[in-house]
């Protein structure tokens, strides 16, 4: 398969790149590196150290089988995304290429502004230059559970049937995303469903729990080929946040009780999740949404998890709650549904004592470059 | 009360500045003429003469006892919107300020991403302006019934109480736009809807149906006060086109058979429902949404009407089915509701005899400016 993958610098991105080059695809990463430009504008750095894109690239290219190619651009310059298009004609589109902070999108009105307009205008881009040169591509784009917000009723995938008044219908799932962000990631949803129903396109919407993790099997290749592992308030997902903390001898700060509950998957399981919907065409004019999570917890319930596992290791924990900065229920049902991916086979990687072990003793490795004054959220929700 | 009306030089935003300065209040409007320069690069004018927006506030400012004062500036510059909520600190915000148009939104690249971003990144800008510099102010933004689609279910408004799975939750009711223009107007509801929960602002977001009429009691004060009335594929609503089309002697062109169902209302009903939600102000952090319109036809029912009413007048009327250039149910279930308005003591004017010898008594006066080649519709919603 011929694979493009926007966003190919990210967290998610490289490794996806590498794991669909080793399986024997051709390869194409796409990023504009406007993440590392947020990342140099708020003094943050990933824990880990990261090669340049190309220089990555150029490593895999002379030790692997499969090259992987790179081009440079962004979503928001259509020709460059034309002429991706067309020059290369792709069966699948893995699009990672958006704004992936919930607190940046809060910070002021250009980070709104530009976290709307890089992820809703990037991906109207793609779908005209998709319309326009590979039609048939099938398009796997990476949304997030946080589109659903926190309802008093069960989340099903994508859409819902009702019965109302005594007439039945199905559906979109009625979304309450909570940040610019995850508003963003509702309107390209919607664009998208909307061209697979005009223009007769196929996609995969992807709604993604909080990843955690910091090593694939094709990180392990080479010390070069590490992935970006952030800790920060504004991209340290928080099972990646808390254990740098533990590792560092910091608190686990809990937003307010910590009783806010989501859902997680390991890295593993994104790369595997991804593959799954790769190997599942959809039909031409079909869009479908697969929730893609392996489990749900409380806030509080990962922090003890965390600490119970550090203390084994002789890392004493504190937990500490602080003000939440973030709008959002306290406490609130919580029941996501994800039947589809484990209709199609997935085999969850879940949390265990191994996992969370292996992810210590990699943090262990990185302790010296951890920045204190990233930790605290600096970002409220409220004015 | 101080009213700022963005959009003032539109359709609707000219007829309100009107209706409210003479009712007592402090006007100003707001327009960067980005629709007009929308219709000279469609080749579009108005079947009436308009003049300059600066004109009609100057003779409005000369014969009426409140002046309306007037800011020429883009919603999309933000320095602009925050210098006018500073300066102005309005009690209301009427926010006509979107572009209104679903084929333009559906021509091609350029016109699906300038629709969206003016639309979702100019409402995002004034939010920011609101929060900063008058978080009291009550919001009222004109949206669009073509949000929901045409479900299979009942149309509530804004929201639905759903049982799913033994449940139960109020939840925002499920999006389902047919254009990019629509698309638009679901995510800068959904940014509103947010703002308010998150920064306590305040919100009436009015979905309207598809308004028609041609005069004003305002517009009937001078001969410049005219309100813009189009009758082109682009810009005209289906009763305008109709009733234009009959006068000049040319088919009423439905889309296809024409059995799809719309929400209507008289441009004086617009007036009415704008007054009663400004009249009607939301708490502090409430957002609702009222549906506005008053009445549900086909398009080939008001086809219909519009026939037998020509032909009282001695008009001869032919109705022509055209391939319907749009991806739309053909024929479906349709009942949204309307309480929120009756509740609070809408009136409804709905079409009549009269009100039709009216339109078409004006519309003769304007025939000589009539060009047929803006009737057919030239932009397709499939490649």
């Amino acid at each position: 398969m011929k694979i493009l993958i926007l966003g190919g610098d990210g967290y998610l991105g490289w490794p996806t790149a590498m794991y669909f080059s080793n399986k024997g695809n051709e390869v194409c990463v796409v990023d504009d590196f406007s993440k590392r430009r947020i990342e140099l504008e708020n003094g943050i750095t990933p824990l880990n150290y990261i090669s340049t894109l190309h220089r990555r690239v150029n490593i895999w290219n002379q030790n692997q089988n499969n090259p992987i190619s790179l081009e440079v651009g962004s979503l928001l310059n259509s020709r460059f995304v034309y002429k991706i298009c067309e020059n290369y004609k792709p069966d699948t589109i893995i699009h990672y290429a958006e704004h992936p902070s919930a607190p940046y999108s809060m910070k002021g009105r250009q980070e709104a502004i530009f976290t709307q307009e890089n992820n809703i205008i990037g991906n109207l881009n793609l779908l005209f230059a998709i319309r326009s040169f590979c039609p048939d591509v099938h398009l796997i784009k990476l949304g997030t559970m946080g589109v659903y917000g926190t309802p008093n009723i069960d989340i099903e995938e994508g859409f819902i049937d009702l019965e109302h008044n005594g007439r039945k219908d199905r559906v979109p799932y009625p979304k309450q995303p909570f940040s610019f962000y995850h508003l963003s990631k509702s309107l390209d949803s919607q664009n998208i469903e909307f061209v697979c129903k005009t223009w007769k396109l196929r996609a995969t919407d992807l709604n993604q729990g909080v990843v955690y993790g910091i090593k694939t099997n094709e990180t392990k290749l080479h010390d070069e080929f590490n992935t970006s592992f952030h800790y920060d308030s504004i991209f340290g997902t928080v099972i990646n946040r808390f254990l740098t903390c533990a590792v560092t001898g910091n608190s686990l700060t809990v937003y307010g009780e910590g009783k806010q509950k989501r859902t997680f998957l390991n890295i593993l399981d994104t790369l595997q999740c991804v593959d799954i919907a790769s190997q599942n065409i959809p039909q031409k004019g079909e869009y479908r949404v697969f929730n893609q999570f392996t489990e749900v917890f409380s806030i509080l319930e990962l922090a003890e998890i965390i600490k119970q596992q550090s203390e084994k290791k002789n890392i004493n924990v504190k937990i500490e709650k602080i003000e939440n900065p973030r709008v959002e229920q306290a406490e609130h049902y919580y029941n996501p549904k994800n039947f589809n991916f484990k209709k199609l086979g997935l085999k969850p990687k879940k949390i265990s004592d191994v996992i969370l072990n292996e992810m210590i003793d990699e943090i262990v490795k990185y302790k010296n470059n951890f920045k204190s004054e990233l930790i605290l959220p600096k970002i409220k929700w409220k004015r």
